[in-house]
């Protein structure tokens, strides 16, 4: 990667430190210049504007998000479910360790303070949730495949609910000062609940 | 209530409509005064810091909340369990009739965007969680002694499960474009997943 590239990355990875660690509101371009050590005209030749760069930041965690779902393992359909919960637990565990708390989902926090401001940002948001979710959804339907969801669940609806309660329950141990490991621990109960009895 | 009262709530009212339908860092003290009119001295009278008026709106959403959820009747704790995500519901219907689309929950959106910026806000927010959070686990409780859930389900962690699962889906409805109705409808399979078979 040539130093323009460098550069770039530089500005996004901070960026997305920044973001996490407080808020899109909070958080100026002069923050992120400073802590990036690059000059201004150097940012707005790589993000016209501040959203370009939380698209930028989106698309950082989506790529990381997404490698750490195709990695949840399993000889089951049930086990490969409790994977994804055990990946959310994993990136929350990462961010915990990095900030010495919980700091939110970095798409959750983005989606709450901004989708009625920016709609642009919005819709990138919302296609990054739909990514997700689809992540979600090929395990939910291979569990529906193998038999063990129970009678009348929906493998789509499961996995809309999984992402729902992932988001939830990040943003309550955000606010409630819990740990990445209760986060995990709720999930995995919600995927029990939803397993016929003895379904592993 | 004398001059000063209405003054006051008419700021808070007014923020609580600001604030909903945009963000906080993107609703200044200006704004405010200007949307309520009053003068900026009368709003620092009331309000020394902007985080107080945030304390302010989150109380006034507070009270609302635990009314709604104390009209949520029913003969069974099964269908008081449901009463609760209509009450959910309901008041995203409000909301989306108001700004004509879901724009969050007021409390998450706050929880999201200043958790990690105001130690003393998160505080605040986190007790009204936990009143919410109560307020289900009443009806769980009741539930459990009813014996309508399914074994193994705990009434507490059903209850924080719920809140959880209302928080996230009503995020995921904001980024989404999705509508109040479909808030509901998710809170209403997850009630009915956690419930044993046949109990109404």
């Amino acid at each position: 990667m040539g130093r323009s590239g460098d550069t770039r990355e530089r500005i996004v990875r901070t960026s997305a430190r920044l973001l996490l660690s407080r808020s899109y509101g909070s958080v100026s371009v002069d923050d992120v210049c400073a802590a990036a050590d690059v000059r201004k005209g150097s940012f707005y030749h790589f993000f016209p504007a501040k959203a370009d760069l939380a698209k930028a930041v989106v698309d950082l965690h989506t790529d990381a998000l997404l490698e750490r779902l195709a990695a949840a393992s399993g000889d089951t359909a049930a086990q490969r479910l409790h994977g994804v919960a055990d990946a959310v637990g994993g990136i929350q565990a990462g961010f915990e360790s990095t900030f010495g708390r919980v700091v939110g989902c970095p798409f959750g926090n983005l989606a709450a303070e901004l989708s009625t401001v920016d709609d642009t940002l919005r819709d990138h948001l919302a296609s990054a949730f739909a990514r997700w979710e689809r992540g979600f959804a090929v395990t939910c339907h291979q569990a529906a495949d193998e038999g063990v969801l129970r009678e009348g669940v929906d493998p789509d609806r499961l996995a809309h609910s999984l992402l729902a309660h992932t988001q939830g329950r990040i943003l309550l141990a955000k606010v409630g000062g819990h740990s990445a490991t209760d986060v995990a621990a709720t999930l995995h109960d919600l995927i029990d609940v939803h397993l016929r009895e003895g379904a592993v």
